[in-house]
């Protein structure tokens, strides 16, 4: 019969076996990444940052990526959407600042899982374009079942060096990522865990590129895309009030993959 | 701020809402489906069978279903891949017979994500292709990013009707499947939530045919499916020592989706 | 070294070899379609038939169409979306009626090939979704690399029976389809071969039913469809003025696959 | 009406209007190419070489290629695996050494339609992977509807340079690839347009690495690949006696789209 092992992390199918916890375990991964931040309306925005959390300022962080040479997945690659917002967390033990992640679309299940279950990174599917390049023009969307719900378009002005590189390279280079880690009572509303997680994440920007960037949400309805509609829709509500900063760069990502901390 | 509602259940990402949990309600599909099992070696099966469940006997159940009209995905479809074996769970409360889940395939994420966090099913990804039908031959296959890990083929033969019939009607009208749901602590080895569900399902067969059914697994490299590999490989290392039963049916399934509840 | 064979017809790569000319050989399929005819702006319409054809009515008529079970493919299937209008031929030997066909989307490519090249039919790629049914309600859309270019919807009515059925049988039991077969030179404008082709169709219709239909063509850029986007412009500036006919139903197809002939 | 314009050249559907012939247009776009050579054996290989070719030694070379920033395509990107072997064509006017491609399949259908139709080459349609890289390591493969038929796998070793560099470039940046452009009679056996085309095509390699490279092909049945199962086959059928080469490489593809031409 199956058991489990004292000092391993499982994932469903766990009687398949799992891994050993190794606290120390560095992944890494290329990313070449569009990021765009822009102001929307703080009340709107608000409705969806749950209690205990305050909004630093009201703006959305969208994020476009392309991860390839993972090397947990073996060398594979997927493209993701993630988008946020600046928070501060005043719990009974931790204070601290971070973007509180509202979802991430990812065209490859594998990472959709692991970070759902491991990290509470409420990721969910999307099929999503590998930039379209056409210098200085660049272009994706994210689509569900061929229904386009967000276009980005990137127009690339100037190379970023100097301090503004440094800048730019401090930013990215350690991300507290927060998310809600729920799994529903089975034959009951409300919830068996409900946690929020920090994930630590860090990008080595290597390479960077300003420019003016674009962005679009399309509504859908039900029928388009039945598990998600409300999701884009109370996105495509939020105004795009101004974009603050568009940049592209390429670089590596490192994370602590068991770095993750239940906070309270 | 968001707020969560007493009655409510929810799915990652929470704070754009859930909805009103409904104890009655059943979701609808139509299916087309077609079920294979063999005997295999029971000490290689045992392995992947969990403490405190007992084989009843060492048996493989493959199922192949393309769900089409499903209601709560407004009208969309999907194909799944179910593994399972006939198990006796005898715990605290609990003594009872079912089917348990060692691992499904879908080919879509939104299933699968329900599936593993509200129920315990073990879902993951793959592509799955439609039926091929030249009658009366029929075939199919599930891959992963390009690797094929399992083909199905089955020649119609008879219809099925009359003490027949009645008896596949009984059998497939109430199925005890059985899933483990296992969410990983953060930030340590272990289980943050280990449980047993009993998830009953039920499927109408309106027409059903007996043929002849082959089907082989193929083992695969951690490079050609990294997350999976040794879940393909573990199956594909049970020998197909007799292919019992092989029938294709149409029918519709019905659900509670609520239904669920935690065995112990 | 290869040698063509004299009674053999090839397809692209020659010297693997083709197949004998069988100018009986029925190839059949299984369809479920959905069919919607609308009047629009003749000037416009105009436009894009070729001199030698005339008009008959400014309308479109856009089919999609799911095929299964397609003998040819060994049991395949494929979804298209068929843009045609009726004119009228007069030319030096032949004067008849049919459908022009103006564009065709699949989403495969073997069908597209063998369409293009045989018998002139203008076939492109598109993703094009499988029906979502919430009956009464249906919808598909077709789009390209996650921009949407068409949606089309249904809501089932009553179904068709009697002489009204009698009618339509009648209709889509042979159907006059045209296209234009066009080859460029290599190396100079113009063309290598330039011939248009008559493929008469026949659609077995079993059910179907009568209902209300909407569809909505999306103007797309050059960098969302470099091929294709003048070609869904150029339909999508024609006016949508009304909606003659909507209409689904499940048949079988039959189709004289060398059944086609030049006309002059 | 829609009426031809005299110095351009149309593709299907040719009435929404061509392009302007300019001969001198050179598109290009980026390349990442893993190259293998095989020898195998010249009785079997020449079955598939037509006559008035004679082939130079008995090898196949097989190249996957993922091309990005292509600019005809507006930015977007395919993969394709090209073979080949290497012939000499002596015609009536043409005397000339040059490759011969057997089969090219791409995961895009719209660059198969121009290379089929204006230039000969016989491109079919597969799901190519992009390349899997876990350093030195690198893998892909082509399936077809889920059935894998080639897997193509690279361990890098050493960068190549200095003379060997040099001699590598030369030979990718100028090659004639040589097409059967064939276009069938309608409704009889026989070709209407029967044609070898030479395309000289250019890549400008600007980082190589050699290493050791294995590739295999799996036969496939009708089945699992309708239009295609006996192209596959014939392949599979050639024994790889010995891999030549193998080396992997960064750099651009120019091409004069319109600089083909028939050889006679």
């Amino acid at each position: 019969m199956f058991r489990l092992q004292d000092d391993f992390t499982y994932l469903m199918p766990v009687h398949f076996g799992g891994g050993r916890f190794t606290p120390d375990r560095v992944v890494r991964q290329r990313t070449t990444t569009l990021a765009m931040t822009y102001e929307t309306d703080r009340g709107l925005l608000e409705q969806y940052i749950p209690e205990g959390f305050e909004l630093i300022s009201p703006e959305v962080q969208v994020i476009f990526s392309k991860f390839t040479e993972i090397d947990w997945m073996q060398g594979g690659q997927y493209n993701l959407v993630n988008v946020a917002s600046p928070v501060r967390f005043s719990g009974q033990k931790d204070d601290l600042e971070g973007s509180y992640t509202l979802v991430v679309w990812e065209n490859r299940t594998a990472p959709i899982l692991g970070g759902r279950e491991q990290t509470g990174i409420p990721k969910i599917y999307a099929d999503i374009e590998d930039l379209h390049i056409l210098r200085p023009h660049y272009m994706t969307n994210a689509s569900y079942e061929g229904s386009t719900f967000l276009n980005l378009e990137f127009e690339a002005e100037e190379e970023i060096t100097g301090v503004e590189m440094d800048a730019m390279r401090s930013g990215f280079s350690s991300v507290n990522a927060i998310g809600w880690r729920y799994i529903p009572k089975v034959g009951a509303p409300g919830a068996e865990l409900s946690q929020f997680v920090l994930y630590p994440q860090g990008m080595k920007v290597e390479h960077a590129v300003a420019g003016k960037g674009s962005l679009k949400w399309t509504t859908l309805t039900p029928m388009q895309n039945p598990a998600q509609y409300y999701i884009v829709n109370s996105l495509a509500a939020l105004p795009v009030e101004k974009i603050k900063q568009s940049v592209l760069f390429e670089g590596e990502t490192f994370l602590h993959a068991m770095g993750a901390r239940v906070i309270e």
